[in-house]
């Protein structure tokens, strides 16, 4: 069996330009970078408007070590829309390059269902996290250095909330102490990195509407406090101007093609934890205004990664998704259902059953959000037919088709039906979506709201010292943004050994933070890491350069 | 009198397709990146030799507060070739972006002889400084990982002596402490960034002859001791190959265009203190081999600049350059005979005539490494024609011309006469290049050499135990490795404030660093700065986008 890259590797990419051509736009709309990737011109896309395609949320169970294929099944759905006569297009996640070198592979689907060229968009791409990395590092460099030259606008250096972000796994500069060495390296504190993606300038990029909102936005970005609590932002150290120049090609979404060469857009990748883990605003409109379909993806289960996707992107840009795939397999359901990862190979139905009650409450939450649904169960070679069978005995009962698809194996034509099934979802415009709450509730109503409708908790819970710092942002006039809830994606709950559809458990928020720009408050419920850490043995170590300069190790 | 970014703007600038077909490069040999840069395919360029053509090395008197203008005399005088009939490239360094946003305007020349496009050049351009970030900044994380998990290689944490870069002016991150807050974070230790043009591997990318020569380079890079003071490479930490993973892009010269359409490579930008300050191996031989003339540019004054290009760049590719051009100022010769920059308007022939000293010390050093030179003096409007006669009567007795040029009002119709008088010695064939030292020379020999036949100092001095340092890298077979002068570019001296050609001094050496990887032994000789600040008022605050989305503020 071929290997993913092996399979990457033996594609005939078409050249962009034909790419672009099948996707409607003419070569003065985009700005080639290399010869299969390239940027789409703003202005071009501003002076010929088109009515909005219809748009589809691929989202998951909650993952498993065993693997869901949320990229795969976005890739292979949208290959097949094509091919049963549909004009589709793909608005996906950039990578992010640190994890590359780490334990996880690349994040451009797999088998026959890929976003190509694969090593390009694994590794810098377009450059676009490298501009953020750079955006957020000025604005970093220009707090210490207003403080060292004499701080006028009196921050508070102990409350300094800007760390500085790289797109690497080091977990060396996950807390530092800066500004050591003597007075000419400014005033020494405490201080950190984050991964890029976790960066809210990401978020940012990822939430504006155009150039001139992305600069607003990181006006309004709250770096650090006074020591009387007064918030300073990055328009009051005038670094966001400089920001956006920074950002200006970064902003364009980035053109490739799937194996099939269906135009894929590529663009943005918000951590989904601390930030809302869906591509930017910006490729999805341009995506839905040069096709009849649009599939995109959100980041780890539906509880966050779809509930994101509804409170925060839809909400904000004015989206309405038409339809929603939830990918699950039997291999994942049966480690919900009590098997462990070495075991998975057995046929085991009776697991499979007992883990569905995961697939079934993600079916029942999305169904809250007025939006119709299907499930794609993703096909591994060691599925029964049995197996497969009784998620679909289990979908049907909870009023939801469930279809197999085989699209890793066989592409686009393995997931025809599917393909089939979400257009007539999407075209009979049943859904009427809504978020899950109004503007107006109180930020811990919202926390509450998410925790009690969709983790099926009994209740959030925060300190005193959160809820008043909630009450004063919402008194500062931040009460009406949406949260953006960061907790282990493993679990429903906040332990990420309670699998299945656990029942009864509290939401302990442990932290708030505002994203003022990006136009949300995170509550971290839990563990949270933003600097991941390398394994023992890097994947590094076995990524060099073949004999012929072509890449190895990178999968 | 318009500004150069609004000259730049002003420009209609052609495809870069159309500039490629000018340096005789077909399409396939081309990877465009937007409609005006593009990467050049090595392997088109190996397939496709050529008799390479005459390299033109555009070097300066010691930079004053004043200006020389260096880039813009190389761009000038490319033009005029080719204006003259002379089929010409450039091959210049890529300006780093910290300093963008610091004091520096950008590094593309200026007035009428300028690199297009001009914003992209002096902001991310194709990425090639975030690729090497990249690079550096993995193998950073690398060691620490490497140490988290057992160390099994037995690194000293007291002697670790690669640190982390960022392409941004940052003097809270010049020393820090790393890896604070517990276990999971590894051990403390202090360490610090640099800017990324300070990086060893920036100066690896810049000598490498190709892909597979970078990563071995990459692999002898010196991270780390043991406490018995065994070195540890990137090689022991199976790092290189994935830092050539990450490189495989940014190795490729980069194509852009002069306002007057001459084809620029621009590739590479290692600091000129300490590394060695030249664009890279691959462009310089690729602009030999694509044109007749090609014209390059070396950091700093020619003490330093110059000095490196012939010991380490010439030396390490078996260049052999034709001609050398050195850049002087009416003005800058004033400063340096005494006159304060604010008087510089009014008429001192007596002034130009001290500062001269410096300018004829210059000619004479570059008549040791058997190069004919010609003096070319970059006109400013106060300037009198007294003034310009005595560097004229100044050169001239000292056995080389002395050239007025106006390409910065007029572009490179104002450079025509030293096109004529530059090609006329390349032509000639009379230069017989040899470096300063044989590589057998001892390391303090040739730190020596420098500081004696170069500066013109007594004699360079160190302490015991740098000698005994130098002593043991020869032991361990870096003995043949060409020495690297990190000094002040301000004076011949170590004291910044020695204009002129002082005489008499020594040159002290206080630090000495083993760069295997690119291949040189740096000799730090007074202060050094690897990781700038931001001034009082950072340029960034000026940095911002205009109404129609263009940017304003970066010159």
């Amino acid at each position: 069996m071929l290997s993913d890259i092996e399979i990457s590797r033996a594609a005939t990419l078409q050249p962009i330009q034909a790419i672009a051509d099948r996707a409607g736009l003419p070569l003065q709309a985009i700005e080639p970078y290399g010869r299969h990737k390239a940027k789409l011109d703003l202005d071009w896309l501003a002076a010929n408007p088109a009515p909005a395609g219809k748009l589809i949320l691929v989202t998951a169970i909650n993952p498993t070590p065993a693997g869901e294929g949320k990229t795969t099944t976005s890739v292979g759905l949208a290959d097949a829309l094509n091919r049963t006569g549909r004009k589709t297009m793909l608005a996906l996640r950039e990578p992010s390059l640190g994890p590359c070198f780490g334990t996880k592979g690349g994040a451009t689907g797999g088998g026959h269902a890929q976003v190509v060229p694969m090593e390009d968009i694994n590794l810098h791409f377009t450059g676009d996290f490298h501009a953020i990395t750079s955006a957020h590092n000025l604005l970093a460099a220009m707090i210490d250095n207003h403080i060292h030259w004499g701080n006028k606008l009196g921050i508070d250096v102990r409350r300094v909330v800007w760390r500085r972000v790289l797109d690497m796994n080091d977990r060396a500069l996950r807390d530092i102490v800066q500004g050591v060495g003597g007075v000419a390296n400014g005033y020494p504190r405490e201080s950190g990195f984050d991964i890029t993606v976790a960066s809210e300038v990401m978020a940012i990029l990822c939430l504006a509407n155009d150039l001139h909102d992305l600069e607003a936005r990181l006006a309004r970005v709250v770096v650090a406090y006074t020591s009387d609590r007064r918030p300073i932002t990055a328009a009051d150290l005038k670094a966001s101007g400089a920001m956006a120049v920074l950002l200006a090609q970064a902003i364009k979404p980035n053109l490739v093609q799937t194996l099939e060469g269906t135009p894929a857009l590529i663009h943005g990748g918000p951590f989904a934890n601390i930030a809302h883990g869906c591509n930017s605003v910006i490729a999805t409109r341009a995506a839905l205004q040069l096709a009849d379909y649009v599939v995109t993806e959100a980041g780890f289960g539906a509880d966050l990664g779809a509930e994101k996707f509804f409170d925060i992107k839809c909400r904000q840009a004015g989206l309405a998704p038409g339809a929603v795939v939830i990918v699950a397999t039997v291999r994942a359901l049966k480690m919900n259902g009590g098997v462990a990862k070495a075991d998975l190979a057995h046929e085991d139905v009776a697991a499979v059953e007992r883990g569905a009650v995961n697939l079934v409450r993600h079916i029942e939450n999305i169904r809250q959000f007025g939006v119709p649904a299907v499930v794609a169960i993703n096909h591994f070679g060691t599925d029964t037919a049995a197996e497969v069978a009784a998620i679909e005995r289990c979908a049907t009962a909870h009023g939801t088709a469930a279809i197999l698809c085989r699209h890793w194996a066989e592409g686009g034509a393995g997931a025809e039906a599917l393909a089939d099934a979400v257009a007539a979802l999407a075209d009979k415009d049943a859904g009427q979506f809504t978020p899950l709450y109004d503007d107006e509730l109180s930020l811990f109503d919202k926390i509450n709201t998410v925790a009690t409708r969709i983790y099926r908790a009994e209740r959030a819970t925060a300190s005193p010292a959160i809820h008043a710092q909630l009450e004063r942002w919402q008194a500062a006039g931040h009460g009406h943004l949406p949260v953006c809830m960061a907790k282990t994606q493993y679990s429903f709950s906040t332990d990420p050994l309670q699998l299945g559809a656990p029942t009864g458990h509290v939401v302990p928020v442990r932290e708030v933070r505002l994203a003022a720009g990006a136009g949300f408050v995170v509550a971290i419920c839990g563990e949270l890491m933003t600097m991941p850490g390398l394994p023992r043995t890097p994947a590094a170590e076995h990524i060099g350069l073949g004999p012929d300069g072509s890449i190895a190790g990178l999968s």
